[in-house]
């Protein structure tokens, strides 16, 4: 396009006056994600005719949402998960075959240095909550056994919190571990059984949440990173069978084939097994 | 829809699941943006397939955008003004018949409590500059002149800055004014001639600039706010004809329209004089 053609900016010709200023140095895949920016903010702003008022009412949002972040906050990331937003790049990014586990949202809450232990170790370091028995196997897309994955866990305490957002109360780490499987792949480890438990609503993206009607809560999950040799790493959660919130989770991060089934046993010590198998891809040849 | 059908995430329907949320309670305009929203952001992370590292650049620009925000620098304002997404809110808001001033936009240097002053009043409290005659007349559409029209102005020193970017520097105010047309809706001040200067780069919007290849300068400009009883005001900049930044404003506020003559004069006292006539259209009804 001539610098002529495109200088002056108008209503109609919004988007071309912007994305012909792109100088030609500029790294292609900036200037590929900035032009389709500026194409589809363009296109949202016309659609609804944005008043000014709306426009300053967002300017205010995104002002208050970026200084609502600290060390231990970061409410950008809530708003994304909230409008569908880490969901959707996480899909894009981990497309999958059929029968495959398939990924969900990492989440703010899992931590590294969490030392490794043995099998069948209880992750619940603290004792309270309902005890749960979560086993079951990593295995390739044929169902071979896979020796040396990696399982990191992590779940909120009987509360609904995490222990980094408890950091006054002790033991610390608490419904954390790090198992590697043997040759039959199998995986074992005592916790507690997970509880729904809602995102930081006290800021921007709570208020915005509240005026749409929606609630902040999360299904009762427990998290999983598998890592496996040769294999696609799987960030997933186990989510509770039967939990009310499994089809309005608050960041969308619930997938069918996700739901586990908790099943109370006749153990005392244990009062309930979860059972979930682990089906892992070979990593994509780069 | 029902609520079995959009309950799960899925990329394919990640618009749906994420609207399907909404509340019937919501406000329905609020309920109109934030779904259109949330349907041009899925449609622009689907098309460029952004991922996972370009999320979280994302999530670290807007973070660091959110924090450069205090009470005299607007960061998500310079973002949207260079996005070109000022303009077009503008553009929508502002819709005018041809023949009528054009608005462009505020910009962040406007102050109140300026003192009304007599016609003619040189505004350049320092005297530093190239000395300017602004002149010309308010009138309706058909050229009848318009009484009683407030003429609200201000522009920037012989360095390039605005009296509030230089809280140290005496006098305050300087380069601003506000008068007020008699029954020949003439108006005449002196000032300086404006120079062009950079919006604020030394914040992550200027770091993306620069990745852009893009300057931050803006053409020189006058700025008025022109209002009249019972006529639309009109927001708008005078800008110098001939200025290197004309085609390429950092923030897209030139219009064609709104270039105006600055010519030399024999004069001493006054080296240029710029003419300019406000055409005002008669307020909507409500
Ligand atoms: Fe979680
Ligand atoms: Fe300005």
């Amino acid at each position: 396009m001539s610098d002529s053609a495109i200088a002056y900016f108008t209503e109609d010709d919004s988007v071309a006056a912007v994305t012909g200023r792109v100088g030609s140095d500029t790294d292609p895949r900036l200037a590929k994600v900035m032009n389709a920016l500026v194409s589809h903010l363009h296109a949202f702003i016309k659609d609804v005719e944005l008043t000014q008022a709306e426009w300053a009412q967002a300017i205010a949002f995104l002002t208050k949402t970026g200084q609502m972040c600290d060390g231990n906050r970061q409410e950008f990331i809530l708003l994304s998960d909230v409008l569908g937003v880490s969901m959707l790049v996480d899909a894009i990014n981990n497309r999958r075959p059929d029968g495959a586990t398939e990924n969900t949202v990492l989440g703010p809450f899992h931590v590294d240095g969490v030392p490794e232990m043995q099998m069948g170790t209880n992750i619940s370091k603290d004792g309270v909550g309902e005890s749960c028995l979560f086993e079951g196997r990593v295995t390739d897309l044929h169902g071979a056994p896979l020796a040396g994955a990696r399982i990191d866990v992590w779940s909120d305490n009987a509360e609904g919190f995490y222990d980094v957002q408890q950091p006054d109360v002790q033991p610390q780490p608490n419904n954390r571990g790090i198992f590697v499987t043997g040759e039959d792949g199998r995986y074992w480890f005592a916790g507690i059984k997970p509880v729904s438990y809602p995102i930081p609503d006290d800021g921007p993206v709570g208020q915005m949440l509240g005026h749409l009607g929606r609630h902040p809560y999360r299904p009762a999950h427990m998290h999983f990173i598998v890592s496996a040799p040769g294999h696609e790493t799987v960030i997933a959660h186990t989510f509770v069978k039967g939990d009310d919130y499994l089809r309005s989770d608050a960041v969308f991060g619930v997938k069918k084939t996700l739901i586990a089934d908790y099943e109370a046993t006749p153990d005392a010590a244990t009062a309930w097994r979860s059972t979930f198998d682990f089906k892992m891809v070979p990593e994509a040849a780069t």
